[in-house]
This record gives C-alpha cells, sequence and structure tokens, in this order.
C-alpha cells in the first residue's frame, strides 16, 4: 500500500531551535530512498506505507539518541485504492485549475 | 519504545457518516490488546510503537476493504526516553492542578 | 457556523514538562464558557468558531506569557452544515455500534 | 501575533476528488494577501493571527456553499515570541544544515 504522507517533527526539551534534528530526519529519509519534499511546516514523504514508517521510526529513535527527552509528532497520512496519485500529481491538480 | 498516539481517521468518498467505518477501527485496536480511549475526535492509543502501527495499517486496510477508495488520517505521535508515562498519568496531571 | 475542535498546544523552549501550560489552556476554555473534554493527546472544544478561536488565541497569548517562547499547535477543525452534532452523540454513535 | 501555519482542508460527502475545493481556498488566501505555499499535504501560510484565521474561516464557509456537507481540517499553527521568523527562514536553516 503506497502512502503519502506529511511528518512533522518537534522535540521537546532542547530549546527553541530543532533545526539539527529535522536535518537528521530529513537525511533518514533520504537514507530510504523515499521521495521527500521539505516545506515550512513540514516534510512530504511518498512511499510504500512499510518504508516510510520504518523510516519515521528511525527519526524518533534518532532524535532520541540526539538528546530530546521526549518528541510529539505530527503525522498526516493518505491513501488510496481507486488510483494510483503521486504528490507531484497532487499539487498540479490544483495548480492547474489556479490558472 | 512505546508510544502514545492520537489517531483519527477520516475515510474520504463514502458520504457523511463515517461511525461504521470508526466502529472497525475500534474493534482492531482492541483486538491487537491496545489500551485505547475514544473521544469525540479520534481515538487515544497506549502501547509499543511497532504494535501501534501494526493495527493502523489494518485499520486503513480494512477501511479501504469495507469500500472507502481513499482516506486521510491524522495521527499525534509522543515518545519519551526520559521517563515512562501513561495517558491516565496525563490526564491526570492536569486535572490535579486544574483544582 | 459550530465547530467541533481538537486543540493540543505544545509549548517549546520550557523543559519536558508542560503540564502548567495545559492547565491555564483549560481555565481559558472553560472562562469562555466552551464545551471541553480533556483527553489524553489534546482537549476536544465544542462552540461557535468565534468564540472557539477567540479562545484559542488567548490560550497562545497566555502561553507566551507565562515563558514559553514558542509555540506549535495542532487544530482538529469538523464544521457539517447537513444537521446538528455534538461531541457527545459522535462519541455515542461508535459506542452504541460498538455494542 | 503573527503565526505560521500549514492548513489542510478535507471536505467530506462530495466524493474522491476534492481538489475544486483546494482550488476555491487558496484564491480566499491571496485576496486575503497571505504568503502562501501550496504544498502536497496542505498550504503553509504566514500572516497575522486575524488575518489567517478570518480567511480560514471564509474557505469553511465557501466549501460548504459549494456543496460539502462536512469539512474535517487539520491545523498546524506556529507562534513565537523570541524573535521574527519567515516560512522561508524556516526551510532554509534546514537547507543550509544539510548540504
Amino acid at each position: 500500500m503506497k502512502a503519502i504522507v506529511d511528518l512533522c517533527v518537534v522535540p521537546i526539551g532542547v530549546g527553541v531551535s530543532v533545526s539539527e534534528y529535522i536535518v537528521a530526519c530529513e537525511r533518514i529519509l533520504k537514507e530510504a530512498s523515499l521521495k521527500t519534499q521539505l516545506h515550512a511546516y513540514g516534510t512530504n514523504i511518498e512511499g510504500e506505507w512499510d518504508a516510510v514508517f520504518a523510516a519515521i521510526k528511525r527519526c524518533h529513535e534518532t532524535v532520541h539518541v540526539m538528546g530530546a527527552p521526549r518528541i510529539s509528532t505530527v503525522i498526516k497520512l493518505g491513501t488510496r485504492v481507486d488510483r494510483e496519485q503521486t504528490m507531484d500529481e497532487k499539487v498540479r491538480s490544483v495548480q492547474v485549475k489556479l490558472q
């Protein structure tokens, strides 16, 4: 089952600057060969369900090892069985109609 | 790694009444022996990471088999390594201070 | 327009213990005469749109005044125009079918 | 108070294709002169709190008028008082460290 996911990892207890933790997560997602797109409030991910969630688990494990005692993550998770759809198609279907 | 999760599964393309799909997910979570608490905008879940996400995957598979062509789910996901914490403790720590 | 909301306020930069901030938000919601239900990963709120979002704004203002330099909040927000529905009805419609 | 928001509006009861509703919301956000960035699972918004939430309310009103009986929206909402930060800076602070 393919999934399109929006991932937002929020480390708690490490101060206000959290970009180094986000960077570590981005690297984990890339190493997992997942298609990703960073934005200002998270990262879009496209891939097979098991690969996506294995990578998200590694993100939590890594952010804890880096020193964050607590993490509060938000995941938006889309699956569909009527047809295949990519992240690019989702964005383009809106952009085309906007013009 | 233990996780406290808030799960909200939204079936799309099956009309406005979605409670039968939520019921199916509740049954899957119970069968997985996860501790759960239903509320008005989702379900709190407490358990081991792998058990929680295996159950969430079965929820998506089942809701699709029941006829939903598309699902948009929201997951809030908390882990901590400084100490153990249960769902009950989270609620009580607020309620005690409220009084 | 009536809304059913799930609110989860996460103060950042104040350490791992955040319950005092959640307590302050609970008090603001009560003072606003909104119907609320605390759970382990947020608070359900039922009320008129403007009253709900005015209270959420006061929560952010107050949590900042209490010392949190940064806040990352998650809001699930449901509205419907086909019929009225309360938080209690949402929970009961699932519980009845579960039995 | 300035806010950086991630908005994801999910119309329910109108079938699986929802891009026309997202297009309507994008237009409302532009007309409100808010800075926005569409992605594959929502739209980032930067602006003053009141302007942002007035626009989100218009999105719900409009999507209902367009025929959606029910809407389930997810909002991630960030505010900070330690310093100003734009959406562009958030993305760049991660991208710079990634290289």
